[in-house]
C-alpha cells in the first residue's frame, strides 16, 4: 500500500492537527520529547492569568491545585491499567525511583538486594547506587539482561526493569518478569518512561507491585514535566515514605510537628506540586484518554514494519545495522539502527528536517509517536537518510562536533 | 508621613507596574505564593511555542534548558551571598532539604544527629524524620526555640533552621547561630524559603554550609516553582548525593552503568530539569537582580511599622494579640496577628478584598512585599479588618467552613 493510502485510511490521523508541529520536520524524537499539544499553551496562559495572576494564592483551592497530582494520577491510570488511587503524578522519574526502591526494600524487609539488568537506563541505575550508599546493608546487584531470573536469588528485595529499553526498543513481557519474580519473593518496579501514552500497559492485570514513568515523552507534557508513580492499593499503607514530604502528610494543613503519612497514594507526594508543569501535563493525558491505545499500537507496529522495511536497501548499502529487535510486536514504539558514524548521521539527518536522537556508542534511534506521525512520514525520512549517505552529507567539521546533549 | 506621601517617594513604586494584579485586591500573601510578573506569560508563550514547539529536542542545546537549574542558581546566588557555582535551582525545597541533610550527615560522619527546632515548618522536621527511618543510626533532635545552643552538643551532625519562622515572622541571626553551631562541630542548613527576595542575605559572610529556598514566595516564580540549593564550594566534592541521579552525573550523556558524581554544585541535581516552571522562576529572579535588595528591607520594615501601629487600636478594641516580634527589625518581611477566631476573619478578609492567610491555631499571617505594596495598602487593609470586626461581618458560616488549604 501506498503511504498516502495508508494516511487516508489511518483513524488516528485527525490527532496530527492537535499538535503545534514546525513546517518541514519530521520529528522522530516524540520519545525523548513530546511534541507540543496545540491545546497546551492556551491552557497554561489560563493557569498563568486567570489562576495565578487573578486567582493568587485561593487558587489552592478553586483552581484545584492541591488535587492536581491526585487528578492527573487517576487520568494517567487509565492509560496504565491502574485503578483510582493508585498514580500521582509529581516530581522527575529520577525522584519517583527513589520512593518506589525504598518502598520496595520497606515491603520486604528480610531481603536487602536492589536487582536491575546492565545498561538499563543510567538514572534507574544511578538512583540503585545512592539508596546503596545511603542504606548500610541494601545492594545493587547489576546483571546481564538475559541472566535476570536466575539472579533472582532469596536475597533479591526488589527487582527494577525497564519495560521498553531506552537505546534498543527491546520489550520486555511485563506478565511473566512479574510472575517470576515474585515467585521467588522479590517485588517488581516497572519503569514505565517508553510505555506509558505508546501501547496499553495492564499493571494491575500482571499484579504489578510499583511503577514509575515520565511525563514529558510519550504523554506530550512538555520539557521536564513530572513523573508518575503507581503504587498498588495493596501495599499503599504498609509503607512509611523515604522522602516523607508536607503534602504526603496526613494534615499538612494542620503544620503538626510529627509527619503521620496521609493514607494511599498521597503519602507518596513530598513537596508542593508544580502547577505550570502539572497543568502541561494534564493537558497531553487529556488528548490519549480521547485516544485508543489499541489503535496507537497497531499503527506504530505499523509505522516500525515500513520503517524497517525501507531501511533494508539502506543496510546493505550503507552499513547500516537493526539494533532493535527483529519482530515488531517485541519492540516499544521505537526503532533504533547501529553505524559507526551514527553522530555525524544523525547531526546531518536533523539539518536536513529529519530528528531522531543519538545514544552512545552507534545507535541511531527513531521514535515512532502514532498521533503525530504519517506513513509518508516515515517514507521520506528513509529517502533523506539514503540521500544523506549516498552524498556522504554527514561528513562535515559541524556534524562531527560534539554537542552538550546528544 | 501620609500614605500617599510615602508612596510618592518610594523608589521601588514603579515596580508594581511590573506585576499583573487583580483590581481591588490588596494581596498580602506574597510570602506564600509571589504574584505574577508582568513579563511571565510572554516568556512562557515563547517557551512553549518556539522552544519546544519549533525547536523540540534541540533545545536542551539551542535554548539553554540543560544549564538552566546552574544558569538559574547563578542568579540566585547573587540574592542570597553565594558565589557563581554554589546555587542549584531545581526539584521542591522538600527534596533539597533531604538533599541537604544527608550531605550533612555525609560531611560529618561521626555524628549522627539531626537537630532542629519545634515548631519549624513541618517539611523540614517531616524529611529529617525520613531520613531517621531510613539510616540506620541518623536521630532527629527536635528542641524549643531558645534551647538550640545548648543542644549543640558533640552529637550533632547538623543543625537545620528556617531563618524566618514561617508563622510569627521571627528573624534567626544567622551570622551568630552559624558560628555557634560550627564551634560545637556541627554543620548549619539554613532554609531561606522566607529570606530569598525578601531582604539581603549573606550566606557566604556567615561562612554558611548549606541552604536551601523557595522559588515561588518572594522570588515570584509560581505555583509550586522549582526550589534552590546552596551547597558552599568548599563543601560540594567531599559529597557523594544521596539522590544520584542521571542530572547530577559527571556525563550524562554518557550513559554509563556506574554513576560518577558531576565536579561542583551540579551534583546535587538529579532528575531531567522542569523547564517550564524554571522559566518561569527566571523571570521572578531576573526582576529580583532589577531591584535592590537593601530598599527592599528599608520599604519593608516601613510597611510593616505603618501596620503594626495602625493595628494598635485593633488589638485593644478586637483582641488581636502581635505574634511576631515587636521590633521591626527582628521580623522578615511579614507581620502575624493572633486571634481566637482567626479563620473566620481571614475569610471575611478575603471575601472584601484583603488576601493573607491563616496558619493553625489562631494566626493571621500577612506578607509584606515590598515590589507589589503601596503604603496606602496598608492603611486601607487595615481600615477594611476594623470594619469586619466592628460589623462582626467575620460570623457567617461560609467564613467557618474550612477549606483543604488554609
Amino acid at each position: 500500500m501506498t503511504a498516502a493510502d495508508l494516511d487516508r485510511a489511518d483513524p488516528l490521523a485527525p490527532f496530527r492537527e492537535r499538535f503545534l508541529l514546525p513546517e518541514g520536520v519530521i520529528y522522530l524524537d516524540g520519545n525523548s520529547l513530546g511534541a507540543l499539544p496545540r491545546d497546551t499553551p492556551g491552557r497554561i496562559e489560563q493557569v498563568m492569568r486567570h489562576e495565578w495572576g487573578d486567582g493568587l494564592i485561593g487558587s489552592w483551592n478553586d483552581a484545584g491545585w492541591v488535587q492536581a497530582p491526585q487528578r492527573i494520577g487517576d487520568k494517567i491510570a487509565r492509560l496504565i491499567g491502574a485503578d483510582p488511587g493508585e498514580v500521582v503524578a509529581c516530581d522527575s522519574t529520577s525522584i519517583n525511583v527513589f520512593k518506589a526502591l525504598t518502598a520496595a526494600l520497606a515491603l520486604n524487609p528480610a531481603r536487602r538486594v536492589m536487582l536491575t539488568e546492565a545498561g538499563n537506563f543510567p538514572t534507574d541505575l544511578y538512583m540503585m547506587q545512592g539508596i546503596a550508599a545511603l542504606c548500610p546493608g541494601a545492594q545493587v546487584r547489576t546483571v546481564a539482561a538475559d541472566a535476570i531470573a536466575r539472579a533472582l536469588t532469596p536475597d533479591v528485595a526488589v527487582l527494577l526493569l525497564t519495560q521498553v529499553h531506552y537505546k534498543t526498543g527491546a520489550m520486555r513481557d511485563m506478565v511473566r518478569i512479574t510472575a517470576q519474580a515474585q515467585a521467588a519473593g522479590a517485588l517488581v518496579i516497572w519503569d514505565l518512561s517508553h510505555s506509558a501514552g505508546a501501547f496499553p500497559v495492564d499493571l494491575n492485570g500482571c499484579n504489578a507491585d510499583l511503577a514509575v514513568g515520565c511525563g514529558y515523552k510519550f504523554l506530550n507534557g512538555g520539557p521536564g514535566a513530572p513523573g508518575f508513580l503507581f503504587c498498588a492499593a495493596r501495599h499503599q499503607d504498609r509503607v512509611m515514605p523515604a522522602l516523607s514530604g508536607w503534602f504526603g502528610h496526613a494534615a499538612p494543613f494542620a503544620f503538626r510537628d510529627d509527619y503521620a503519612a496521609a493514607t494511599g497514594i498521597t503519602r507518596f507526594l513530598v513537596g508542593t506540586p508544580p502547577i505550570l508543569g502539572l497543568a502541561a501535563l494534564e493537558v497531553g493525558v487529556d488528548m490519549w484518554l480521547e485516544a485508543d491505545l489499541s489503535l496507537a499500537r497497531t499503527k506504530s507496529l505499523q509505522l516500525g514494519a515500513r520503517f524497517q522495511q525501507a531501511m533494508e536497501p539502506l543496510c546493505q548499502r550503507h552499513g547500516f545495522s537493526l539494533a532493535s529487535p527483529v519482530a515488531a510486536a517485541r519492540r516499544g514504539s521505537q526503532i533504533s539502527y547501529a553505524h559507526p558514524q551514527g553522530y555525524p548521521i544523525m547531526r546531518a539527518l536533523a539539518a536536513h528536517g529529519v530528528i531522531g536522537d543519538f545514544r552512545d556508542p552507534d545507535v541511531l534511534r527513531f521514535g515512532l509517536t502514532p498521533l503525530t506521525l504519517r506513513f509518508g512520514d516515515i517514507d521520506a525520512a528513509v529517502a533523506i537518510l539514503d540521500d544523506i549517505m549516498t552524498n556522504r552529507r554527514w561528513d562535515t567539521p559541524d556534524h562531527h562536533a560534539r554537542r552538550a546533549v546528544t
